[in-house]
């Protein structure tokens, strides 16, 4: 049905209208007092957002752009990094990192399953003459609905005291509790089109005084994702290329309403989702990609076994205008991936669910109790 | 008054109503046949208006990112390359081979006058042994009002043989004529916010087959501005990393309507304003600040002498709500620019010299005569 479309996809996420009409706004001059000061109040919202004090610089890219900025500003050609990889974003990283001639060292686990922060400790604890200068670490793997232990792998690079640690949270930031400032964690970047309820073409990245300090002797080439570049101008609420007027109209509508909503509140939704959606996934008799216990509150991954991915996703599409992520990579055809990301409401949660179930039910698959989704994923919420 | 703002910087420029509304609809996923279909109609639409048969990619940038990407991806540090310096976006470029070490030679001019095509000549001439790797032109220079002589200084490059030919046309492309494939032009990047009437966001780079095989061999490191990657993925109308999905909404629109108007249409409005624009200045006694052979048909600089170039925007601004751009660097205080890029109609012309002509009197410059700049645009209309 025209018009009708619902995105449960991990990005773009759903748009608000009210985000959607302020940016339909006309742009005005990025070099206009009127314009710093929504640049100043989008700065200390996203600080706020990401629980720092520190610098949280906005780019004119995908998370990838800011990703690579987040990794070329603070080393050099042959420095060691050590780059977790366990999706498809993990192996990004470690192009990125190659294709600027890092020493790249992969600490690695299978699609599906999280990282060991074990190997991380072991690597550092062992580099007693401190040549690891970052770990890279994918915190929610889009790819596999996988979420990594943070927390913990930031203790063994704290342990080390040299190493930088790098953050992909293009998929958890705004989604899951990431104290910037107080875990000490050094670049932290994302995306516009994913927790941040706007749609793509920019890139945030959070950077710790810590990284500042490498920044000065990083020497890897880079101008348009300067990070220097940013921060002195953000000291004047400018930005030192233009910056997208209307996309940040949007983000200033989007981090007007997740304040009001609060951080609390916020995780707890996602939580929730997460809860509610695999409870029902699994009432449905179906796999889950990635286990309980490292479950990404963005992504759910399902790996069907008597039905093919692609034909759940295919009738969800003609038949609802649902729209669900397939595999990438190797999981092409063997998983698919409900996006639970940003503006999603509990509604949203019971609606996919019950499509998900009547697609079961008309794919004929045998041990699908119509019902049981949504009764799952009711007392989820109900509690 | 709020809501009156009026537009007439060099970027961003008016966006038109259905291009804001476009940008408002809920975005689709990316990697779906739907916005498949969208891409694939933006990059045909996007041929015709770079006259070019050869790519034309598109990059979630400002126009400076698509700059980068047309230089660090077709040279190796240590390369060779001329670089025209005649305002602030030449100046840039210089910085953006300097920081990827490139071995730079200027060829500049004052601000405020063309480059000379035959420094180029000579010294292109003089490389006997082919060390001159490319020539970086910087055509419309938007901090000064002037054009500078791209199809001599080209003819130049085409009789080395070797050199590749990159050119910033970020307020020249969709504003005057550039026969990408009848001049052979290797690289011409540009930006949304400028001609292509949509709002800031996304920047584009035309890529020659000889700039291709040139990219073959070029070691700069890249990873999200490797144009290698863009091109793989628009073969299959889609994009390496997330594209800004609502910008892409409006600039499909706003590729319509240049269609529509016809490439002729465009340019003929654009070259009219520039006319109209100088009569009007030169009509009010005012000095310009490019001489009427290297005037952008973007945007005309004034050096006011009888008033404050600062006072005349402020007045604008706030008696009319028409916003000019001030000076960059060293030409603050000393300039006014107004641009005429894009989205301008002949009644916005009228309107703003009108409102210049006021701000004028209510200033109290003796030697203006009220109505002149008007009769003067006006006769330029009539023609």
């Amino acid at each position: 049905m025209d018009d009708k479309l619902m995105l449960m996809i991990p990005g773009p996420t759903p748009v608000p209208e009210r985000v959607l009409l302020a940016m339909a706004k006309h742009p005005m001059g990025h070099r206009s007092k009127d314009f710093e000061a929504i640049a100043g109040e989008i700065t200390e919202n996203l600080k706020w957002l990401h629980q720092t004090q520190g610098d949280v610089l906005m780019l004119t890219s995908s998370g990838t752009g800011a990703m690579e900025a987040g990794i070329i500003n603070f080393l050099s050609a042959g420095d060691r990094v050590l780059v977790g990889c366990n999706g498809k974003f993990g192996e990004r990283w470690v192009e990125v990192a190659t294709a600027y001639n890092l020493n790249v060292e992969q600490v690695t686990a299978e699609w599906g399953k999280p990282l060991d922060p074990e190997e991380f400790r072991v690597k550092l604890e062992a580099d007693k003459d401190k040549q690891i200068k970052a770990v890279i670490v994918t915190h929610s793997e889009t790819s596999t609905g996988v979420i990594n232990d943070l927390a913990t792998i930031n203790r063994h690079v704290k342990a080390h005291g040299q190493a930088l640690i790098i953050v992909d949270a293009v998929t958890s930031l705004g989604a899951v509790h990431i104290p910037i400032d107080e875990w000490g964690l050094d670049v932290v970047a994302s995306g516009s089109q994913k927790g941040f309820m706007v749609p793509p073409g920019m890139g945030f990245v959070a950077v710790s005084a810590k990284a500042w300090e490498a920044y000065k002797t990083a020497t890897l080439p880079r101008y348009y994702l300067d990070l220097g570049k940013y921060r002195k101008a953000a000291a004047k609420n400018s930005s030192p290329f233009t910056p997208p007027v209307n996309l940040m109209y949007g983000l200033q509508a989007s981090l007007g309403m997740m304040k009001a909503e609060g951080l609390e509140n916020i995780f707890a939704r996602h939580q929730r989702h997460k809860n509610a959606t695999r409870a029902a996934v699994k009432a449905l008799g179906m796999p889950l990609f990635a286990p309980d216990e490292a479950a990404s509150p963005a992504i759910t991954a399902v790996a069907p076994v008597s039905v093919e991915a692609e034909q759940v996703r295919s009738i969800l599409k003609k038949r609802f205008d649902i729209i669900l992520a397939g595999g990438q990579d190797h999981l092409k055809g063997k998983i698919f991936r409900m996006g639970h990301l940003g503006f999603v409401s509990d509604r949203d949660i019971l609606t996919a669910i019950a499509a998900l179930e009547t697609a079961l039910v008309e794919l004929g698959v045998s041990n699908v109790t119509p019902g049981a989704g949504v009764a799952a994923a009711s007392q989820v919420f109900a509690q």
